[in-house]
């Protein structure tokens, strides 16, 4: 498993590799680090009925459950991919935060019907996927860029956010930041940050228990309702 | 809504939201700026048949005047589109510039039969998509990069339109340029703009309002009428 | 006319140009450039039959000869096509030499059966285009870079032709390159190496003439006949 | 031939390229450099049947054979394509290595069934076609950019590799890597590497001999099988 500096992460795990890779699961929950999951088979939301949503969750939380032992507390949508009854789903299953919407710079949280869950907003800026990604099965070829490219959209997404008391997400994925000569310039950035009295490194679940008793204490966390297209708006 | 260093603006925005999201709309002329017409739905002129394009200008103008009070001056087309009909019913229905060509480095007057309107001209190099765009939607997902690439690009396009004495126009989208990291840079950049003597900020309806006094004063202002093709020629 | 640092350039411009925008031939010539052919309307050479080539060649040469007095002497394809007839017809209208190809750092003499015409090759790296065009209609949309960027890849072109003794082609379009940020930069480059005393800046035409005169006196450059294939190859 | 700062290289070359140009083969065995196979017409592996593979497999060998006199010891898939059948067929015809995966940082071995070869792990990030390509016909048209930027990503990924005793493979094309300007860059890299003493520079057989005396030595080389999927999974 990917450590770096010793910092405990949330590493996000499709339900399918929990079953086909038990081992990765369970060594990610004995190092001390937070699992959650990312859909069963890296589906795309927006295509499926919500009975295909809701059969995939739930032998996503089974597979969780058998594996790990652990009940998942968070989740982040395939692609970033949320239907309109993702959010309901959630909550039902007592998930206690998402993190794959990018409506705020902190931290909110989502009405979705069913009741409130935390929303940790994320971008693309800090995902690897858009620096390093380059899969011809899903025509997605890129130039391939230096990790100090990308250690500069990391580094000034992070000093903008510290600046304005906001949330700082970099989402990583093991086929992009895990190459060498990515993973030791973020090393170096996780080193300075836990080193620092003024930022605090979390899982993202201990992030949104935070946020709910802020919440419980005064009240002023924004509430948002998700406004929902399943399409393109036609023209009147 | 986004203010940059207490430098006026012009907001350029779709009859749609001005419709869905009033309060926006409002506090943008509450907080001293122009606001400008950008289609009713984002929809591209080349798209539209003239009764069409007519029928939405119409109820994107009608939206602004019910919800904000105002009558828009000026006219962005969607992706910079602009149709053979588009001048004259900019022209009709009393617009006094548009600024979606880029047919040259210095504001001009578009002869548009029904009469002239003064073009203030754009460019690709200053539009903020073209940076940081990422919608998998619109089919074009595109590296991440640092907000120092993009102000590297605006930094020398002003630089290279002042030392000419041309117009240098930024267009900035709220889910592009409004990201921390980002605003933090263009806002050094206006702050420097704003303590310089030799150069005029100002929203885009002054500037064509000083065009036309400068045409009327001198006639120095070039006349343009767009030639123009409906598709790509034919071969003999 | 864009003219950068008095030096002269040459001039590639289609037939349909020629006729629309005689002015601006004429001022070409005027200005002491060459002019020289680039397909009728841009046109690919391999989408044509070798009449439709042959019919598009000769409108060209008459648009020059009609409009400008000149027969140009050069040809450079559009998009760098060449067709297995493009050879033979360049040769056969008297054309001196093409500047469409890759196959080598420095000129050398097509065989095309009809006789030999002189080859000035280019790459794609000193193309503003793979710099700055963004072009929707062609599908081809572009992260806008800084004029430092594309500087920096010509910078290398040129140093490294130089050290070799090869040659270097700037292809330039003025939808790219004639933006003030870009041109600023260009011009800077233009200027120190026309204050050079070990470089040789000139038209093709004069380049191509050179060629000539050192192929009659010495037989040294390098006759190539050109490998054609009208489609990918098929497995055995 | 291109040869770089004296450096034995590795030279993968497809059979219709040494039937088609077989003085440019045998001057690679000549020049003291390891010519190795990279299919018959740079076919993708996962587009053909097994019987096709195999055939394509043999007339490549024949090649080799008849025209360099030389029965090569390691494989590169076209564009590292790798179907279920191919480390068989490899085992099969002799071959000790392979150089088309990307399962880890160091050498490793490949447990194909009938046998065990030696892999040498490549990535997309030291592949010149992802730094320079720029083919209309593959659809494939990307930003031209500076040998400068290249190279950042060449040399973090050797340092990286480096740092942790790893195996940096530069993989490099004609069309690509041997223009000037890029070539110059990479010399002067190679020429650093080839002065230190703690960097081993060799062609690629000669580092599949170390890894295979190695294992008879210590059996600390790790085996892998290849889970093999021949198309995306399906939900559940």
């Amino acid at each position: 498993m990917y450590e770096c500096a010793g910092v405990r992460q949330t590493f996000f795990m499709p339900g399918w590799c929990v079953e086909n890779y038990p081992d990765m699961a369970r060594s990610i929950v004995a190092g001390g680090h937070e699992i959650a999951a990312h859909g069963y088979l890296h589906e795309f939301a927006h295509g499926l009925s919500p009975e295909e949503e809701r059969a995939l969750l739930t032998r996503t939380l089974e597979a969780f459950e058998r594996v790990v032992g652990v009940r998942p507390r968070g989740w982040r949508g395939p692609m970033y991919t949320f239907s309109d009854v993702t959010g309901e789903l959630l909550a039902e299953h007592g998930f206690e935060y998402d993190s794959s919407l990018m409506g705020d710079d902190a931290p909110y949280l989502l009405d979705v019907g069913a009741g409130e869950i935390v929303e940790l907003p994320v971008d693309v800026a800090n995902d690897d996927g858009f620096q390093y990604m380059n899969v011809i099965d899903l025509d997605y070829i890129s130039p391939q860029r230096a990790p100090a490219r990308a250690m500069e959209v990391y580094r000034a997404e992070f000093a903008a956010m510290h600046a304005i008391g906001g949330l700082w997400v970099a989402v990583l994925h093991p086929f992009a930041s895990a190459r060498p000569s990515r993973a030791a310039e973020l090393e170096k950035l996780v080193v300075e940050l836990s080193e620092r009295d003024d930022v605090w490194l979390a899982p993202l679940g201990e992030i949104a228990a935070h946020v709910r008793e802020v919440q419980e204490r005064s009240g002023s966390v924004r509430v948002e309702r998700l406004p929902f297209y399943t399409g393109p708006l036609e023209l009147p």
